[in-house]
């Protein structure tokens, strides 16, 4: 049995991944808090959507970029994170996936909705956890809208 | 670093608070459950529904009201509550979000689905955290059903 | 008050059946991992779908033969579990429930969405907490794709 101490960092860390996740998600639906949805990602962190048919953004730039894209061209969003479930803990590294539905309106009137899995690496830094990848995966079959409306 | 009763507390809370939202949701989906339902409530709480344009009812006497007539109303209830958020976390109260999906089938048979956030406020009493405000904000664009099953 | 022994265990118990709860809904969307999905469960355990007009599998085998179908018949599948809420928790045992969104396809092209309860009884093991009945009920009305797809 571990220490009292490292038993406890052990949920620290768990809640506080999580807590990124969640912030990340509450940043997309917010569709104005770019820096809010940023400090949730490390500057040269990966932003994978190619599992979904969309491009692959690296560093903050490029991430920036793409939600710039988003919150302009989107009236309302929802993503909705379930399953959180942490793949490895390490000192100052994990692991984890969650399984998301998400969905939005742009302003064409288009709609979308996804179910995505969400496979996230995290590190640890001196501001916190932060997203050093997150690959997106559909679980069910992706909508022609979810191109149509990012492929603007 | 704070010291371990103090962590400990945090995280306790924190899973306190989660547990009246959830219980809250298990509440409003039994569909009968009013003293469950309200018991997640302070007496003099706020439940405003004004962001989706439904009432603001203040006391448990009014939510009782409300919920009266849902209970009655409806047929069917699933509302899953994601992205707990906690916003602030003090002594004696925290602040927290979630992204809530809610759908149900009303006894005529008209069917509502919406994606909604909620802004929470808690305050601890003798009996454990209570909701001291819950006020709702659309995600996604409203169904004209919400006001057809909440308005008769 | 109980000690901080006591306290962190009854955290880290709560974070390991939502884990088995999350395990089990990952395997089932894999759609694949068989070895991964029945860990879960004890090997007498139940899983009754009663609620939900199929059947009451018993034992590893039985519920490893509903599962080799699905995993064979559906495509694709998504199970986001929201709302744990644990209803109780002793030394050894422990109640909690859920609230799930299913989808999925199946290979001829149908296609199913189901709200439901999960009701859930834990048992600890030497190899960590498992499942030892999992009940599921509809929260929502069921599509007649339920039994379509699981019927077949």
């Amino acid at each position: 049995m571990s220490s009292i101490e490292a038993r406890l960092s052990i949920i620290e860390d768990r809640m506080a991944i999580q807590d990124v996740l969640n912030g990340f998600c509450n940043a997309v639906d917010s569709l104005s808090d770019m820096d809010g949805l940023l400090k949730c990602f490390t500057p040269d962190a990966i932003f994978d959507l190619s599992g979904i048919h969309l491009p692959k953004f690296e560093t903050h730039t490029a991430i920036r970029g793409f939600f710039t894209e988003v919150f302009k061209g989107m009236t309302h969003h929802a993503h909705l994170s379930a399953n959180f479930t942490v793949d490895a803990l390490g000192e100052n590294s994990a692991s984890a996936r969650a399984a998301v539905l998400g969905t939005g309106v742009a302003s064409d009137g288009n709609s979308v909705l996804v179910y995505v899995r969400y496979f996230l690496d995290f590190v640890r830094t001196s501001s916190g956890w932060k997203i050093k990848q997150l690959r997106e995966a559909a679980l069910m079959p992706l909508p022609a809208s979810l191109t149509e409306i990012h492929a603007r």
